[in-house]
C-alpha cells in the first residue's frame, strides 16, 4: 500500500524538530510500533502518536487508514513477507525449519523487531481486532505457505503448532523474561528448536497418529 | 498453604446468598479467577473479587496474602503439581512427552481450566509482578523437574522451550483462537506435539549443536 504524498502539510506540523529529509510515514510508523509496544492496542491513540511522532494528527489520518490500519502497517515485518517465504522455501528442504528459527530470530533480536513483536503480542492477548489480525496474518503467511509449498497433510494445523512454538518463545524470551531462554545463543535455540519446525512442516509421517495405541 | 479457619467471620458477610456449605475460600478463588481472567492482574481488585464471592473485602485478606497471594493460588493446577510430576515421571520414560501433552489440554480444554489459563497469560503479559510468578512458577514446576529427573543437558533452557510450546498452543487454542488449533482433537495435537516435548526432554542427542556446521 502507497499511499497517495500528503498533497499540503498543515501549518503547525513540527517538522523541524524531527532529523530533516526523515520521513513522515516513518516517523508515524515509528511512534505507532513505541505506543503500541508500550500500552497495547485498546489503551494506544492516534493522538498520543501523532504527539510522538511530532506531526499533526491530521497527518495520521491522511497516511493511515485508522488506527487498525496504523496497528497493521506498524506491526509488518521489516522485511517483505512475500521475500521471506521466497527465501526460505527456496533453499535445501532439509534445512527449512532452520533457517525459519534462525530467520525469526534474527528479526526480533534487532530492538526495533523486539519491540513490533512485543507490541504485537500485547495487543493479539488483549484486544479481540488485534487477535483477530494475528489469526488471519498467521492464516495467510509464512508458516502457513510453508506447509502448503511442501504438501504435508493438515498444513493449517502443522502451521499453527509450528508458529505456537515460535510465538511461545517469543513470550518467554522478550515478554516473561524465562532467565534460561532470554540468555540462550541463537545457536542453542537454532539447534534445539529447527528440528521441530522441519518435522511439523516438511515431515509426512509425523502426525499421523502414530501414538493411537494408546 | 492451608490458613487457619477464619476466628470469626464478620457480621455483614453474606453467606446466605451462597448455597449452604460451600466454602467461602472456595468462593473467593473462583471469584479470583473469574475477575482476574476477565481483566486481567492489574484492573483486578480485591473489593470487586469480594463482591463476586459475596463475603466481607476482610475475609479476602484474612484467607490470602493480598492480591499476589491470591492470584497465585487462584492460578494453581486444578490439581497438585506435585502429584501432576510424580505421575508424569512415574509412567514408561518413552511416553513421558504425550503424557505431558495429554495431561494438559485435560486440564486445559475443561472451562475452569481454560479460564484460568487465559487469565494467567493475560495477566503475565500485562503485568510484570504476573510475569515474574509465571517465570517463578516454570523455573519450579513442570517441565524443568522433569527435565532434571532424565538427566539431559541444558534441562532449565529445554524446560523453557518446552514450556514456549505448550504456551504459544494455549495462545493459539484459546486467547487467538486460530482456527486450525482450536478445532483440532486431542489426539491430533498430541500425535504432533508429544513428540516435540519428548525430544525436548528425555533426549539428549538433540540440541548438541547439529547445526554448527550451517
Amino acid at each position: 500500500m502507497t499511499p497517495a504524498r500528503a498533497p499540503g502539510e498543515p501549518g503547525n506540523v513540527r517538522r523541524g524538530r524531527r532529523p530533516a529529509g526523515q520521513d513522515t510515514r516513518t516517523a508515524i510508523i515509528d511512534a505507532a510500533r513505541t505506543e503500541f509496544s508500550a500500552k497495547g492496542y485498546d489503551a494506544s491513540s492516534l493522538r498520543a502518536i501523532a504527539r510522538l511522532a511530532e506531526v499533526d494528527p491530521a497527518l495520521v489520518h491522511h497516511y493511515f487508514d485508522g488506527k487498525a490500519g496504523l496497528f497493521v502497517e506498524s506491526m509488518s515485518l521489516p522485511i517483505n513477507p512475500a521475500f521471506l517465504i521466497d527465501t526460505i522455501v527456496a533453499g535445501p528442504r532439509e534445512d527449512v525449519g532452520e533457517r525459519l528459527v534462525r530467520t525469526f530470530f534474527d528479526i526480533w533480536d534487532s530492538p526495533q523487531g523486539r519491540e513490533r513483536l512485543v507490541a504485537l503480542i500485547r495487543s493479539a492477548v488483549s484486544n479481540d481486532d488485534a487477535a483477530r489480525m494475528l489469526r488471519e496474518f498467521l492464516a495467510r503467511e509464512v508458516f502457513t505457505k510453508v506447509a502448503e509449498s511442501v504438501g504435508v497433510p493438515q498444513p493449517h494445523l502443522r502451521a499453527g503448532v509450528a508458529a505456537a512454538q515460535m510465538i511461545g518463545l517469543a513470550m518467554m524470551r522478550y515478554v516473561i523474561g524465562f532467565e534460561p531462554v532470554v540468555r540462550a545463543s541463537v545457536d542453542d535455540l537454532v539447534a534445539l528448536v529447527a528440528p521441530t519446525l522441519q518435522r511439523y512442516l516438511t515431515d509426512p509421517r509425523n502426525g499421523d497418529m502414530a501414538h493411537q495405541s494408546h
